[in-house]
């Protein structure tokens, strides 16, 4: 759907809500298909718009530098209203960069690190500020946690998020619990938009029912008011600033209704920059969920623990027998080692080398394991290193209200 | 109802609605009869408690003085556990107080003050801490009104509130907009609420519809939340003490719902003293609104004002001509001179001979609206003379966080 069209794009969904063999919501993301989602059919069912050969020519013009491989490899595929923002950008318009997460877990899994790495990345290159919302909020409305349980949570997975290497100087972080409390802004901004959708409205975006409970109801307006940049004074005073948010693409609903609200405050509306979801170890029907252990890999895992998770659950795209194999070739489209090298081994030539062996049948399911394996062991393991450097004190500091210096 | 029937009380309430020729709720009060509402027909559909001789004694044997005259007179004539509190009390279990007003107009009137003289009086006889609320977030949500004017107007309230006379060091003043971002147990306690009501629940308790602002869905949780003590720690810490809410009966609903919600939040069930309404100047069929210039009395307005206020537009319960008054006499039941002497002349005998006269027909109705504007006159214009005085700084002193020494 173009900006120009006059239904609104909340409205416009409605009529797109089919059956294409999968479904997509901020809560449930599963096909039933092995090769996963049909991102193709997703696009036209949210009406948002393909990463395309003049948004990358463009991103590598304004950079000087080759696009990130996760938007070579279709991995961020759709985006909205991301073309024009980078021409505002060009000629001297400002923007920031918003991501968040909900703290569902003590640790992250290799999953959860997608948005952030691609947020790194733009950030790096294009040197904006950044706000980082953990929805601590959310997760008590949703799951079975305590107000104190989620702020725990919050907290841990900051320490992750920080141990990625986001820049103090331009990194905020906050988490719902801790922030509405700080700054009078932020729920100014919520009640400004609570006050622009209404039930009917989020009923059919979200898909709530009479049976759920009020909190739920209202918490979109809490994920769209970040958008806004005057939820963050101390950073942006009184500017009205574009912004731009790398996401999971189930997390559009929720954007799709920021983009509706915004102009009538005098907005402009976000942009946004879609990912596929990381599968689940066991195959891309569902994304990798921290909530199922097996399906996992933790970024607290052993290397043990990542090689028997890979050898033992990762679903394989080879052949039943050896003969097979040698014979017909895999389907590195449906091998989740296969997929997982999509997202994190950087080396294209190194890359295709392996989806031509495999598919020939060269290279043999345990070895395309193996490499996987090898592959994210030391990404895991680095981590690691790097989050014991991350105490309170420095997440603390990442938490203060502050100016951001870019 | 009583609080050991098994079907919660805002459950109960759905089975009750039913057209007794009045309309009570927190957006609309009026009534067919000139008398107003009928006030036991209410206690019944709202399932609260008549205040009886049993709750006025045991006022009397705690404080050892005579009850406030709106009590005497049954201006506040119902309330929901009340005598339990007091009981507790007795028992050395402390108490603390809440009450506010939805900050809609620049000025008070004669109306808003009635709560707040009834909570002044308790405050003084019971030497308890106060915490005041102004919801300007909700006039926002409701009314035509950007932030920053219900913002405004909340201040400006508060101080009409301050000149009132309480004491500084037992109360705190706050508005939503301010306080939601200098506390977070304020937000954290308004989640833990929003979690517990659903969109049915509240769609029984207010009539809310598809069609309302998710916003408006969400505030009860904001009203009800002060009632539980840990909102407000750097009062109480992290105490659940007993609360007691002198307000007038059209707020009932939102203390039935938190009444449902504390026990499972583990707090106790907020105590309840309900005011009658304060009579618009045409009569008692509808209440004084700011929103009807020629309804109300107003702080700010001047004797003369009052005057001509009372002389044109205060309803008369007396005969048509001298001949038929005389011989007919007047009716004080349906005459607003009366009724306003009921609130706020404070003698007993001189009100029982001026209502007595009346009936006879021996006083005149404008002689009954000259008793009005000269008891009125002078309680406006004292207000004023300390409203004055109350500067932003003394405002803000009463909105800081801080402890409060009783």
């Amino acid at each position: 759907m173009t900006d120009s069209s006059l239904a609104s794009e909340t409205e416009q969904l409605k009529l797109k809500e089919e059956d294409d063999g999968f479904v997509v919501n901020p809560w449930e993301v599963t096909s039933s298909s092995d090769s996963g989602v049909d991102y193709d059919k997703l696009i036209k069912r949210f009406g948002s718009s393909k990463i395309d050969d003049a948004i990358i020519e463009k991103l590598e013009k304004i950079t000087g530098k080759p696009v990130h491989h996760m938007i070579r490899r279709g991995i961020f595929f759709s985006h909205r209203d991301l073309f024009q923002l980078l021409t505002q950008y060009e000629a001297g318009k400002p923007f920031y960069l918003y991501t968040g997460r909900g703290p569902s877990s003590g640790s992250l899994h290799l999953g959860h690190l997608i948005p952030f790495l691609m947020t790194k990345w733009l950030q790096e290159t294009f040197n904006v500020p950044l706000v980082i919302q953990l929805t601590d909020d959310e997760k008590t409305l949703w799951k079975d946690l305590t107000v104190e349980q989620s702020m725990k949570m919050a907290r841990e997975n900051a320490k992750d998020i920080i141990a990625l290497g986001f820049d103090l100087n331009k990194t905020f972080i906050f988490h719902d619990f801790d922030f509405m409390g700080r700054c009078p802004a932020f729920y100014q901004n919520i009640i400004r938009i609570q006050k622009c959708v209404t039930f009917n409205q989020a009923k059919g975006i979200f898909g709530f029912t009479d049976s759920d409970p009020i909190g739920k109801i209202g918490f979109p307006a809490v994920q769209a008011a970040p958008c806004l940049s005057t939820c963050f004074p101390f950073i942006f005073g009184d500017k009205k600033l574009n912004c731009l948010i790398p996401c999971a693409i189930d997390q559009d609903p929720y954007f799709r209704m920021t983009r509706d609200v915004c102009p009538r405050l005098g907005f402009p509306k976000p942009a946004l920059l879609h990912s596929t979801f990381f599968p689940a170890l066991q195959g891309a029907k569902s994304k990798m969920s921290a909530s199922d252990t097996n399906s996992a890999i933790f970024m607290t895992d052993t290397p043990n623990q990542i090689k028997n998770k890979i050898n033992k659950h990762a679903f394989s795209g080879g052949q039943p027998t050896l003969e097979d194999h040698r014979a017909k070739g895999g389907n590195p489209d449906i091998d989740v080692s296969f997929q997982l090298l999509t997202f994190f081994l950087e080396d294209d030539a190194r890359l295709e080398e392996i989806r031509v062996a495999y598919r020939k049948g060269e290279l043999l399911s345990g070895e395309m394991k193996k490499i996987a394996i090898e592959t994210l062991q030391p990404i895991v393991a680095e981590h690691q290193a790097r989050r014991k450097l991350v105490t309170d004190a420095v997440l603390d500091e990442f938490l203060a209200l502050r100016k951001l210096t870019c």
